[in-house]
């Protein structure tokens, strides 16, 4: 079977389903829209939770688990959440063989059971904050989908907090964004923008929402992971009611936040190549693949020191393979494991033993160069390091270098088009601005960002004062 | 709130019931039959989770993630699987808004869709063994149902696997049977009875079914995972073929395996006493709990040795807590940290400390003594390993005790009312016999021991010759 996928520079889409379905991350299920994970991309997405999940409990979150159908009452109770999600709600009207009195919904999102939920768990200013999570599948019917991006069903962990005030609703919110930025950049890889979503991009039924937003290969943006401040909307519709300390009834206030199977293909796209996938160490499955070369007894040698430079790094909690399978030639697999994005590849011959040495081949730059196999056990963990901020610093410049100011709205109609990517300009604040710019350009606001120049100006659609700046991107 | 529970002696279910909700494991959601996993029961699950993904994984098993939904055809292609599972369905027959052409069935288990994929991705013999799992829900409509031990949806593990032999499927679900009896015995502390099920009992499309039967604290049995020999019945069904070696087609074996929440349930019942949890060290999310005693000033000291300790054991890799919440008296936390089964408490009050020593309390004994300070972190993991080892002798002899051998089939009828219990006996292998029995006394066959005296006889019930003795017995 031919592994080559169509180039990026030929078609972008047809370049990452290609990646996603020869890299074998996935493949789409007997079900339209719904995709199947297949080893090695479920592998990756335990190494995101692990990534995650270790983050998530050490700011005092514990993980729980809510059931997947909700009664379809509930999601009528607040309103701007039936407004936005009843169009994509999957609904259960039978079971057992009857059909049900009350239908029920497949669970797109879960504050309303979770309200429902916390309206009796909590009693007091004691039971406060609640701070849990759940590792789920959630459904929501969608028309065009595409792999990791877009699915009917997809994987992703949803957390939901209760406090006694807003302010530390809100404080907790931005700590949720945080401990997504700090994955995305240290284990991720990905420099993503952190910010305020725009009102018209709010969630449904939040007060506000905050997003970290990422440029992929095509300069597109892609919503890597939102938090919400939910105010009071849901525990008014649900009653989710403490007594404070004063022995008065008030209403908690909320968080929801998530990141989905999504970041599988953010990382596919930020720092994929035409030769496959590049895989940040932290988050791959093999970090390093030793192929040892040549056939039976002449290659016996190669095959030793390999399975010995194995254990060693395994010692070292390196995650690592030895393909010294008989049936595949050195160049394919090295195809292969190039397809697959581990990110140092070692090669080990019968010359190379002669000499004592190895050969490291770096999957970001292609470099290759000969390493002295005594002690290269110890020197493996560093080279990731180096390989993990390499890349960072990559996706760094190739989102830097595709972000721009405009000058005017001619400017930035051309920018949009060519060469696009982001484009960081004052906006006035009012949706009708927002969604003419849309409208003109199909660009939308990804968010308001909380850094960099942010200071006031004139709105680049209609020039009245603007009090900040906003990044504008055609996006996923 | 008041602690306590319904006594076992008074009213076993209600027991139950009582602890799972108090000790704060799991709640009734809002959808009749679905329940809500709570912090300290998922905790529970995500060790059980941790201990069998370890040695699946061991096993060369890897995990993936296949759709919620089914095609309603699927269901049908297998005619054992579908006369089985039909009256548990629950349906999906709109999306979107809109009425779907073909309804959808949320997986009450996954081989349909499984092999749908299977005959996608096998081709040659090369591609087998295919060794998959999967950590998911799934729903079946249940009239009667009980927190963990029966509920509409429940979270399982379910693994997949194809040969290209059915000697060699043959072994890898019998394996599989050893991996879940390696993890009940070990992990959760329960000596279980493996062994195969009566055709009756088999799983609706299996060949073959094995079973690990556990004894409850009321003498009741309970299946606690279940193993499966598929034949080819799956492959013919969805046409799984591969290439052999001679380039003849050739359709798979197959096995399928899984152990679900019900697992937490076991774990109430095998240990938990009238005061109680009562969980074994491995399994427990938090194996020690330290109070210090004493307020204020006068408790600064036991704080201090409190956390100290709890550095130590935390350094060692135990999972401690240290309850110095001042709101709650020393006795409140005692009762409370008995409910929740956590193995060993550790009181340092101002005396104890000035003695030089700390106070240590089983949970399964209730044995109280002091200890010294001085090395005792060193010396709690022992402990631990002590606690367990003893939580499953004691479950052992209480099994022991409680499985008799019977004179003659009106003996079986007494025995099994009065004590109760397991039952070992010859069966001659007519499902007839078995059903008369199950209708006299309401005892089904939970397994065909492969260990134990299984040498020929005479069938209890009929008197006709029998090849093997059963183990019966009234089950959850």
């Amino acid at each position: 079977m031919s592994k080559k996928v169509t180039p990026r520079s030929q078609d972008y889409s047809r370049w990452y389903t290609d990646v996603v379905q020869r890299a074998e991350l996935a493949d789409y299920a007997p079900v339209k829209g719904c995709m199947v994970i297949r080893p090695y991309g479920y592998a990756l997405w335990e190494n995101i939770q692990a990534g995650l999940d270790r983050r998530f409990k050490a700011t005092g979150v514990q993980n729980a688990y809510f059931p997947l159908f909700i009664p379809y009452s509930f999601i009528q109770k607040e309103s701007e959440h039936v407004e936005g999600f009843a169009p994509q709600l999957a609904v259960v009207t039978h079971g057992g063989g009857e059909k049900l009195e009350e239908p029920l919904v497949v669970r797109p999102t879960s504050e309303t059971v979770i309200n429902s939920m916390f309206s009796q768990w909590i009693q007091s200013y004691r039971d406060l904050p609640l701070l849990l999570n759940q590792w789920c599948n959630v459904v929501r019917w969608e028309m065009r989908t595409r792999l990791f991006l877009r699915t009917t069903e997809f994987l992703w962990q949803e957390g939901h907090t209760a406090h006694a005030t807003a302010e530390e609703a809100e404080a907790r919110a931005r700590l949720m964004l945080d401990v997504y930025t700090d994955f995305a950049v240290n284990d991720a890889a990905i420099p993503v923008i952190p910010g305020r979503k725009s009102d018209s991009e709010r969630f449904a039924g939040a007060v506000r929402s905050y997003t970290i937003e990422a440029m992929m290969g095509d300069k597109r943006a892609l919503q890597a992971g939102t938090s919400h401040f939910l105010g009071q909307n849901f525990a008014k519709a649900f009653g989710t009611q403490y007594l404070d300390q004063n022995n008065q009834l008030q209403y908690v206030w909320q968080t929801s936040w998530g990141v989905s199977t999504r970041m599988v293909g953010a990382v596919v796209m930020v720092h994929g190549d035409d030769q496959g996938l590049i895989l940040p160490p932290r988050l791959a499955p093999i970090q390093v693949v030793i192929v040892p070369i040549g056939r039976s007894d002449e290659g016996a040698g190669a095959r030793q020191a390999a399975q010995a430079l194995a254990d060693d790094l395994r010692a070292r909690g390196v995650r690592v393979r030895v393909d010294d399978r008989e049936e595949y030639s050195p160049g394919w697999k090295f195809n292969e494991w190039e397809m697959r994005g581990v990110p140092l590849r070692i090669e080990i011959g019968p010359r190379d033993l002669a000499a004592g040495q190895a050969v490291l081949v770096r999957r970001d730059s292609g470099e290759k160069a000969p390493a002295p196999l005594a002690g290269l056990g110890e020197r493996v963990p560093a080279l990731l390091d180096d390989l993990q901020r390499d890349l960072l610093a990559r996706a760094r410049a190739f989102r830097d270098a595709n972000t721009h100011t405009v000058a005017d709205y001619a400017g930035f109609q051309r920018v949009i088009d060519d060469p696009g990517g982001f484009i960081v300009a004052h906006w006035c604040g009012d949706a009708a601005c927002e969604a003419a710019i849309q409208e003109d350009t199909r660009a939308t606001i990804r968010c308001l960002p909380f850094e960099g120049q942010t200071g006031p100006g004139l709105c680049v659609r209609c020039g009245r004062p603007a009090a900040e700046r906003a990044v504008f991107a055609r996006a996923y």
